[in-house]
């Protein structure tokens, strides 16, 4: 039998935001890899192999997908949100890159999902409505500087700003100075979205204006929306909504 | 019976893009409204109407959903895509702005789905694994400068790039515009993807060095996306393969 790896997007949690083709690639797997979190959203059944492994080792995982692939498995590699963005589709291929030459004839594909800023932003109305962009403020891998001055950069382009990984308990700061650069660059106004835990029983969502934003209104749960100079909030009875205009 | 609005994205075109939570509102609904090719998606029933309209009748169609769902409607706005990223959710929250008041008590609801750039980005590897950008390059809403220093802050910021819209017969030129602006900014080796009606039969996909790219590579059913300086491609017997690794 020939093996094949699957990168696939579990969505940011409700099983309703999964879609077929995902669906499809989990019941056609022989193994399952990922974080453990991700991995326990999987239903075991007879003859699926769920290898959950811990946070920080991703190169380790898509190495062992690749090499049971190699083997003839059929492995689903499963990220939450959308593999493609700051999740497992680009370990992998560095895995891939990295790796004995036999790899690069294997079958991979990328299998997209709901991403967690689409998720956030549908929860919320419209923010990214218009040109965004999309920043992981965790500087595990790369120096904070250069988040930094993507912030300062993105301001100045007036994107409305999606963040992933705000903030963690490994990295108490790093949001406080993203807050900071944004309020030496952006109206007091300007709206900021929390989200957290979209689609599932511990959501969570905010909406408050940049001089209310705190630190401690994210966690590593938490998507954080920024709108851009255009972006605006509408009151209604079943509370706030945000959007940006299309001519944002 | 109560009336209710649900902004959905029917994916990039493959029906195995649709999430289940985008399904069962369409099972739902007694109208779908939107633009005509995507109307044409949505199987007809026995008690749904639908409504197809043409291009640029955003607001238009907006309020008509409005209006239905005031009536007791349950109507269901359909976009490709994800709506709240250059789609309809943006057009319905500036119609529900400038409507009458108890437009706002209505149920209003945006349900994400696959995004163009996310399906094309999986479909070519993984080249939005980083800090990323989205720009929609049509300037029929907001003026060309603007659509230009947004490229040029996005180059110098290391952003990778997604660009919806980015030529049609009536902007045959500022594709054109936007590749001359990269090619001032960033090296000729940087990587391009040309995706064009990515998860269709119609599906086509080209990586190509800045250097080679050429705006009739583009129409309006092509995403372009552009590599940050880190962005790598790898050969495989299967084709190349663009990642942009995760410390970009």
């Amino acid at each position: 039998m020939t093996g094949w790896v699957a990168v696939a997007g579990l969505g940011p949690g409700d099983e309703a935001l999964v879609t077929p083709q995902v669906r499809a690639a989990l019941d056609a797997a022989s193994d399952v890899v990922g974080y453990i979190p991700y991995v326990a959203r999987i239903a075991p059944r007879a003859g699926l192999r769920l290898h959950a492994s811990d946070n920080r080792v991703e190169l380790d995982r898509a190495a062992h997908a690749l090499d049971m692939a190699a083997q003839g498995r059929r492995v689903v590699v499963v990220s939450s949100g959308d593999p493609g963005v700051f999740a497992m589709a680009s370990a992998l291929f560095e895995a891939l890159e990295a790796g004995p030459q036999h790899w690069r004839a294997l079958d991979i594909r990328v299998l997209p999902g709901i991403t967690a800023m689409l998720a956030a932003a549908a929860r919320a109305g419209a923010p990214l409505g218009h040109d965004f962009c999309a920043i992981n403020l965790s500087d595990n891998l790369k120096p904070w500087a250069l988040i930094e001055k993507r912030l300062r950069l993105a301001a100045e382009a007036d994107f409305a700003m999606a963040f992933y990984n705000p903030r963690s308990k490994a990295r108490p700061d790093g949001f406080a100075r993203a807050l900071e650069v944004l309020r030496t660059t952006c109206a007091d106004a300007r709206p900021v979205v929390f989200a957290r835990a979209v689609s599932t029983p511990q959501e969570e969502l905010r909406i408050v204006p940049l001089t209310e934003a705190r630190p401690e209104m994210a966690d590593m749960r938490t998507m954080v929306i920024v709108g851009s100079s255009l972006t605006r909030v509408i009151d209604t009875p079943r509370g706030p909504v945000i959007f940006t205009p299309r001519s944002a």
